[in-house]
Order: C-alpha cells, then structure tokens, then sequence
C-alpha cells in the first residue's frame, strides 16, 4: 500500500508520465496455433485441449442435454434473470432505427440495418465463471438477429463447462457451446473447421494468447469487437463524496487483475487522504488482496485545485470506466469526451453497471475509449444503403455525376450516366 | 474480352470458387517508415516525400492562402455544391440520437454521442484527384464534430496538391491539409510528429503501401475505418434489365483498377449475351480500356435459372456494390444480408451513388462486408453509456449485483454494492 501516495497538484508537465499505462508486453507468437487448426481443424483442436486445458474431449461441442441441465441456485438464477430484463430493455432502446429519405427529387436513400450473420463470442475460463459477460455479448448478438451464435469457453479437466456459463447461454437461446479455450478456439472460429463454422466477427475478452489470435484474426479479415487490455477506473471525487464508496470501487477495479489500474482525481485532499485509510482497511478482509495490492503498485491518486483539470485528465487518460462522485455530475457531461462508461453520483457503483443496470460491460480500455465504443447492438448489426433513382432523380442529378467523373478522370463512370440520360431525352 | 465468358447454371459445388476474389499479395513492409517517422518526425516526412514524391517540400502543410485560392471550372464547382447537399442532408438523417431510459426503478440509463476527436484522413493521389472522397470522408467527420481534421494527400512535383482536393477541402471547412502521401502520411498520423497531431482513427483508401500503413497503425491502437482492398460490384439482372446498361455499370467498376472485379448473375441468357456484345462495343470507346480489359479477365457472367439462386450467390459473395436490375428489387431486399450499398433498377446508375446521390460511397470491399459496414457520422463518433441510480435504484438492484459479483468470485464487486446498501439501512 506504500505505493499509492498522493501526488498534489502536479505540473501539467508531468500529466503524460502520471497518467501513463503500465506497459504490457509483446503478445504471443499464435502462427503455430492458426497452422494447426487450418490444417488439422477438429483434431487439432482437441489436441491443443489436451495439451493446454488437460483433458481428451469425446465431443467438441456441449450436448444439448448439458445445456438443457445446467443449473445455478435459486438466487443467482433469479439475479442473472432480473440482470437480462435490464440489459434487454437497455440494448433493445439502442437499436439503430431504418432510415428513408429523399435527397434531391427522384433520389431516395435509405438505410437497412441487419444481423452479422456469424459470430463467435468467447468466454474467458480460468478463475471465476463469466457468465455475467454471456449475458452483455449474447443478448445483443439476438436483439440483432445474428443467424449463429457460438459461444466459445474453455472447459474444466472433466470436460465440462461452468454450469453457469451454460445456464446463461440456454437462457439467452444460445445453442452452440464449443468447449475449446484460447488461441485455438479464436482460430478456430476464425478459420473454419469441420464442425466450427468460420464467423464473420469476434467478440470478448481473454488473456494475451487470446488478445493475440484476434489480432491476428483481424489480418486475416475476419472483424473483432476492439482491442483488448486490462480494465481500469478513473474516479473523479470532491468533498461530497464519501470516502469508503471511492475505496471500494478503486478494490473493485483492482481485483480484476494485477495489470488493472485505478486512478482517483480528486480537488479534495481530505477525501484523498480518508480514501488511503478506507482502502488499507477494506483491503483486509478480500480474498483476491494479492492481485489487488499488485495492481493498486500502478495506481495514482491525484489531488488537483479545480474541477476542470480533474476533467481534462480524463480526457486524456481515456478511462474504460469513470466515475464522478462529485456534487452536480450532470453539469460536466457534455465536456466528456473520452470516456467508456460514466457513474453518476455515490449510489451509482460501478458494479451495477458491470452486471445488471443495463448498459453492456464490453467497454474499450487501454485508451481505445479515444475512438472505440463499448458495446452495442450495433456492433452486432450491419447497416447498408440503398438507393432507388427514378427517371426524374436521373435527369436531376445526371449531369452534375458526369461532370464529377470526368473531373476524376473515370470516363466509364460517366458513360454510365449518359447512356441513361440519351436512352430518357430518346424516349421524349 | 475473351475471358469473360458466360458461365452456364454451375452446380452449387463450383460456387465457392466461381465467386472467389483474385487473390492479392502479401503486403509490404513498412516498418522502416514506421521507425523513421517515430525517431525522426517532420524532417523524416520530408525525406521520404522527396524520395518518393521526388519533391523537397519547404512547408509540409498547405497555406491558408492555397486553401482560400483553390479553384475549379465553374461546372465542377456546381457539381461538388450539388453532390454536398445530397450527401449532408443523408448522412444528417442517419445521425444516432441519444437514448434515455429507466431501466429499473431508480436507475436512469442514457446513451450519448460524441465525436471522435483527432482524425486523418487519407486522399489518394495518382492517376485521379479524388476530391468526392474528401466529400465523403470530411461531410461526416464535420457532422460528427471531430475537433481536428487532417487530411494528407500527395503532391504533385511541384509541391502542389491538386486543386479540386484543395477546393473541396476547404468548402468543407478543413484547414489542416498535409501534403504527404503513402506509407509516410499514415504513419506520421499514426505517430504523430513535431507538427502533424497523433490521431485516434484513421480513414480512406490507399494502395498497398497505404494498407500496410493503416493495418501496423491499427496493431499500435490507431483505430482505422475498415479493411482495404480492391472495388468491386455485382450486378443481378433479368430481362426487364437494359444490356448496355448493365454493361456500362461493369465497365464503370472495370475502370477503377487492374484488380477490380465485376460480377453480373442474369436469370435471362438473352440478357447475358446481350451484355457481352454491349460490353465489347462500349469498350472500345473508353479511355481506360487497358485498365478495364485486366479487370475482366477476373469478372464473370453467370446464368442462374433462378433469382433465389442469385440472391444467395450475392450473400455469399458479399458484394461491395450490388445492382439490382430486376423487376421488383424492392421484393428481395430483406433477403439481403452482406450487401455494401444496393442500387434499384434501371436508372439507379452505380456511378449516381459514387458522387452525389448522399449515401457514403466508402464502402467494404473483398468480402469485408460480411462484418462492416459503410462509412456513415457513427464511424466518426462514438457512444458512450451514462448510468445515475438512486438510493432507491440501489436498494432494487444490490442484491441482484452481490449474488452475481459473489457468484464471480468478485467479492470486492460486491463490497462496493455491500457497503452502500449497509449505509443507507443505517440512515433509515
């Protein structure tokens, strides 16, 4: 906890070094992996499962019967039931709307919006089961209509997938569990196998072997959702924030991973100073305190005289999620303009939002917020124009495209054009 | 013109590789450039534009008084004015709107807008002075409200860049025109150097160079638009269509280069043959016609007997323009599920939406658009959730949030839930 000392009122200077990342590593070398699946798909699938998950699978994919069985007790089945309405209506509220307009008389425009026809979601195995992440990818790849859905999730040593994960994926109408983890789930789905169909688009988190094969999948064509690093919280907090809420949220964040950073920007030292004490004292009772205290060794906490530097520090840093535990957080809104996710208040604990308030969890970090968004139906949706040119919308706009296409030099462009105009002034 | 013969009804086994895409090269490396832009910055840039560009700039950005004096012939100047309008009024009316919503009693979701706020965009030179793409790529950036626009594009050996791009960019109100191209442009966006700003996503075509450029950008966290490759287009067409019509779209997309790829799938032979005899004839004509003869030695014609079995060739192919010149197009567009951008019937020219009927003509290409989408103000601005719960909302919520944090093995997830809903129960 040494680490984690206050920094006050530091010269704009020294912002870029502060509000550094831990640098991650070079990511894994995945060629050898892709290899193996394009040529030995199946089989080379469950060969990398015995190798790296230990265990011989009978069947790739799990049983219909596995997912009509799989239970969770009564409350959680009952949390993650009232977790998917909220999402549900928040997702479904979201949806892209068809557009139909006229641009110049006899010229009508429109936008359709369809299903990514396939997509593979994957689901991170390890530590804890995240089914709450089932939840923020399958629901808006079925508001979107996505013809197959794969869910892709490492199995245990008994060949079984979490019972939760499974319960989740049921729930949603989810069908196709493939108990295949890492790189060679990723290119699996990425390639194509005998059993595996080759999707169209790649979604979730993962560690480094999993971040790697979608980069890779990327170069190869196939789309991904964004890129992948640790999560991170900035808080933005004043005098009106109460101290052991700001703790928890930053041991919150902290307990994602060791690479997690947390940064509190606070104009108030009073606050920064009772937020020391409240994190050494909650720490305490948490099992995961290992990863958490490796994690808060990268973390910050800024004091800054005003309101607005604490703001243009987002701005910078870009954070995944952030929080702003100040009296009028409203007030600030519109002068965000990085930021993943925002938390209003001191009852709006990041939590909520990571399982059951609604807005998807899948937010960019590592600085992507700059140009990505976190998840949406739309990033499951295509959208595609279309245009219908009467004889009139013909006449009206002819010229000015022949006059264009020749300007550019693409002569045949234009011929298109005036062939159509001489077949209407003929008819005339 | 003796390759593109017409293929007769194949059997449904030849389809995946009737429909393939010529296969283009592994893409040069640009890590040099990447490395000498990193270490050296402008003077790198200038380096580079007098090796490659074989001119010495003394200034790598355009006056504003080059800006403010670019003209265009009187006609050209109208055209632009015209085709502005159309594509400002189509991309205003596909603007996301912000979402509100109460997802639970007590928790208030929103959903808001905002622009990207540093992008590039890249203007092919060459043969043709694209001044539509900077129509394209700026009326969108400027809707969104991107606060820094930087359009590069090469100059000619004079130091100039040309005027019709010039022109264009400052009707749009771009000021910041850097006159690099390939390789180097991008990278310096990418990087960032002493006068050029990093930006956070990067757009518009480019050659190989220019793809290896945005492609390594990307892996570096630069978000970039959609995957490159060649045009193409596929035409669906039935004895209501007009032969020389058809045949004027195909050569249209011909001439965009060697490794473009036209496709027409007919339910008539009659048309077939009629196409390939208008296309001969219509040829000869075009000042393109090297160009144009390479791109249909990859092209085909196909009979199909039925329009369901075209329809299905055009969504496995996903076709980056596709020409319905059939009878009723608008029965089958809900059938459609990997279309770039459609145009119906007969008068709905190709070369009308390349210019200046208002959808984006930036579109996905080489089968990209399975997963992407067209250019349109959502790619130039990004969303973000904002979520403001009550003590109430909290009160609905906790527990749903504590069993599922718990359930994850997120116990400080759930503290941070925990202690907010303990304060409360001691308030009351």
């Amino acid at each position: 906890m040494e680490d984690l000392k206050i920094i006050v009122n530091p010269p704009k200077s020294d912002w870029k070094s502060i509000l550094a990342r831990p640098q991650g590593g070079q990511l894994p070398d995945v060629s050898l992996v892709f290899n193996g699946i394009t040529n030995s798909g199946d089989a080379a699938l469950k060969r990398y499962t015995l190798k790296w998950d230990k265990v011989a699978l009978q069947k790739l994919w799990a049983t219909e019967q596995e997912l009509a069985e799989a239970k969770v007790p009564a409350e959680l089945e009952k949390a993650i039931k009232k977790a998917k309405e909220n999402i549900e209506k928040f997702h479904l509220a979201c949806i892209e709307k068809n557009v139909k307009i006229t641009t110049s008389d006899g010229v009508d425009c429109e936008r359709l919006s369809v299903g990514i026809q396939n997509v593979g979601l994957y689901i991170p195995g390890g530590s804890a089961p995240l089914f709450s992440t089932v939840l923020m990818l399958g629901i808006p790849a079925k508001i979107a209509g996505c013809k197959e859905i794969i869910l892709a999730t490492p199995p245990n040593k008994r060949g079984e997938v979490n019972p939760a994960i499974l319960y989740t994926a049921n729930l949603l109408g989810i069908k196709k569990v493939l108990k295949s983890g890492g790189a060679q789930a990723i290119a699996a789905m990425a390639v194509g196998t005998e059993t595996v169909p080759k999707v169209d688009k790649l979604f979730g988190p993962g560690n480094s072997y999993v971040m790697a094969a979608k980069q890779r999948a990327f170069l190869e064509g196939v789309a991904i959702d964004m890129p992948a690093g640790p999560s991170e919280v900035m808080v933005i907090a004043d005098d009106t924030s109460v101290p052991e809420f700001v703790a928890a949220d930053l041991l919150a964040q902290a307990e994602h991973g060791p690479d997690s950073q947390v940064i509190l920007v606070t104009t108030s030292r009073r606050l920064a100073e009772k937020v020391e004490v409240a994190l050494a004292k909650l720490l305490k009772e948490l099992p995961r305190r290992e990863i958490i205290e490796q994690a808060l060794a990268c973390s910050r906490i800024i004091y800054v005289p005003e309101l607005k530097e604490a703001i243009e520090m987002s701005n910078i840093y870009a954070p995944e999620h952030l929080i702003l535990a100040i009296e009028n957080p409203r007030a600030i809104l519109s002068e965000l303009t990085t930021a993943g996710s925002v938390f209003l208040g001191n009852y709006s604990a990041e939590s909520l939002g990571d399982y059951a308030s609604g807005p998807n969890h899948t937010l960019p970090t590592n600085g992507a917020a700059r140009a990505w968004s976190g998840l949406s139906v739309k990033d499951f949706s295509r959208t595609f124009t279309v245009q219908e040119v009467s004889e009139k919308g013909l006449l009206n706009l002819g010229e000015t495209v022949e006059v264009m296409a020749n300007a550019e030099g693409l002569q045949a462009h234009a011929l298109s054009v005036t062939l159509r105009m001489e077949s209407l002034k003929s008819k005339a």
